[in-house]
């Protein structure tokens, strides 16, 4: 995977190990020597007479910094210590290790895959002589998660733990998993269905010029009945609503390993402003992640409020609610948006009109006319926002 | 659409042919002769000095029954006129008209589908010399697509107008679709994605005793990863949340042209149990459509209010919220559960629980306790209600 940082070589080292392991991944992973190693520490601390004491970056909005030389969110400098013997610590310290364990022993070990919602419950038992459940809530295991993914170096997905599964592709592109070979341009109508993780899958044929990344399962659906992606020589790629992880790191594989440029292309409303930002930039809920996650230089295709204007979409124009309008103020004030004129000038354009646009509206202009039209003049003029 | 038995063999010999087409479909299709068939008997109305005049059944909830032979929801004999020179009706009038004309001229004449909402910005056209759109608002080109059904006899489907995408299926199952064999059983931890419409894929082997859908999609890369549908010789399908129409058709696909028998299995909570019950008796707002989309026979496989004490799930229980609890109340009371002795007992433990359970609670007995013990084991002593 990705380049830059030296944290970052490691990561790129430890995936491309892991997917040569394949099948034998359960045998043995650096993610699993990672934890083992953790383990290790504790005990020996506690061999030691000293306190088990774990060492966290502070997560919370006040460490979340943007990083102008990555162009991505990430932690900052702030580290706590959680300590077993305190009281403010020792229920989120055991949840941690919970988390570790239930990753080490049951899904690691034994190559298998779970859930969030497997992981609460298996993490929801009670402590021996207590009626104190380990976690009686998702957000507890989901926190303690998120902070193993922090201690270890390691994403949620490398400790064989999923979050959704969404969405489909198309494309000449042929892949390995689990076994199987797999020719994304000869799956029919539906397209092959994105697991919730694609650490483990290799490409072994990719012949694409770039990748289109959309919003709505209906675009993709008319851009795979146009064969879209044979004329055009890409890949066409969906979720519904926001992209899931496993999404993400599907494309930020393409975009590293393979070096495609990836198009953003979604309604014109903030929603889907959001969705081309999180990809590139990272979440800040997910900040501590965005290295694995976001992809520098991806591009947003459309539609654009000049979009609006040269193909004469005002018609189809929807008001902005009050909601809209301070979501594309707090956008505008975003450290990554602040100096960029392309896209202070569209949250100027959207505001002055009050009003968004669907993609579909391009329909009104005939059925292909995205296909035939809309995306090849698009992407032969450049006409991209960065 | 339509009345009881007659009608719906000619549903069931237009879609062979119509999948016998293939390719061709876009050339001449039972559908588009439909819709010719409505034109011409306008015009010839309109020739004759008559006044164009369609009949259509009543869609309200007073039309809408419980066919006790057939086990379906229908909708009764109460029909109405809606004729072009009546003040009351010409709106709706033109508005079915233009989704004939679009789904005529546009879709079935080139061989292209659209979305819902597609159609609605194909239909959003203003009047030539007037300021009124013909439809202003997707809820009034959703209507007159529904009344369109009712009309012709045809589903949305089959004239080219797709509902929502979603889902993932694997299987021993290999079908052909779009000119691609696709073989359900090599397609990796992802599965092939279900299309929005499955009306033109033909089954070329189906190797499987029986189908399981589930409600969650975590469920299913579960199942999956266990490879649970090579070793019980099964097809697991799921879609997320609510069922789509595709999954509903690909399901009765499966039930009537391959005898498979489909269960459902979905958290024990009232939202499972209504999953449960479109499938098998087909929705009221879609009442018209359960001919084509409804499947008798199905089994709610779980999970069950007794698996909750015989796999001790107590400790898993969700208190219900009050709108939970209206909902089992009002389900209760349905005509096709309120005769039903199994379902009645399950409503009243449940309400008596004043609990739920997540079928992923499960996953507490270990990660594969699912697919290596509770689902067999239901299935061997044939542990389902109908």
């Amino acid at each position: 995977m990705a380049a830059k940082t030296p944290k970052k070589q490691a990561r790129g080292a430890q995936e491309s190990e892991q997917r040569k392991l394949g099948e034998n991944a359960e045998q043995k992973s650096p993610a699993k020597d990672r934890l083992v190693g953790l383990g290790t520490q504790l005990t020996a601390q506690l061999a030691k007479g000293q306190q088990p004491t774990i060492e966290i970056p502070v997560r919370s909005l006040s460490n979340v910094e943007f990083n102008e030389d990555t162009q991505k969110l990430g932690i900052g400098e702030k580290t706590s210590e959680r300590q077993f013997f305190n009281v403010a610590h020792a229920k989120k310290f055991l949840q941690t290790i919970e988390v570790a364990a239930i990753a080490k022993t049951q899904l690691l070990d034994s190559g298998k895959h779970a859930s969030l919602r497997d992981v609460f419950y298996m993490a929801k038992r009670t402590i021996p002589g207590t009626k104190t459940n380990v976690v009686d809530d998702q957000r507890e295991s989901d926190k303690a998660l998120e902070d193993l993914e922090l201690i270890t170096g390691f994403s949620r997905e490398q400790l064989h733990i999923n979050a959704n599964k969404m969405g489909s592709v198309a494309g000449r592109v042929v892949i390995e998993d689990s076994g199987d070979t797999i020719d994304w341009s000869r799956l029919g109508s539906g397209g092959w269905s994105i697991p919730s993780n694609v650490e483990e899958i290799t490409f072994r044929k990719v012949d694409a010029k770039y990748v289109i990344y959309m919003e709505k399962q209906a675009v993709w659906e008319r851009l795979h009945e146009d064969r879209f992606w044979q004329k055009q020589n890409c890949i066409i790629v969906t979720s519904q609503g926001q992209t899931t992880r496993g999404i993400r790191r599907l494309l930020q594989r393409l975009s590293v390993e393979h070096k495609l440029p990836i198009y953003v292309l979604t309604d014109n409303d903030p929603w889907g402003i959001y969705i081309y930002s999180v990809i590139k930039y990272g979440s800040i809920s997910l900040a501590h992640m965005s290295e694995g996650l976001a992809i520098s230089g991806v591009k947003f295709l459309g539609v654009t409020c000049d979009d609006v204007e040269d193909y004469k979409l005002e018609r189809h124009y929807i008001t902005l609610t009050d909601q809209d309008i301070a979501r594309l103020k707090q956008m505008q004030e975003y450290e990554w948006f602040k100096d960029n004129p392309a896209w202070q000038r569209q949250f100027k354009m959207m505001l002055k009109a009050k009003a968004k646009v669907e993609i579909q509206s391009l329909s009104a202009r005939g059925i292909t006319f995205i296909s035939d039209t809309y995306l090849p003049e698009k992407i032969k003029k450049a006409e991209y926002i960065e």
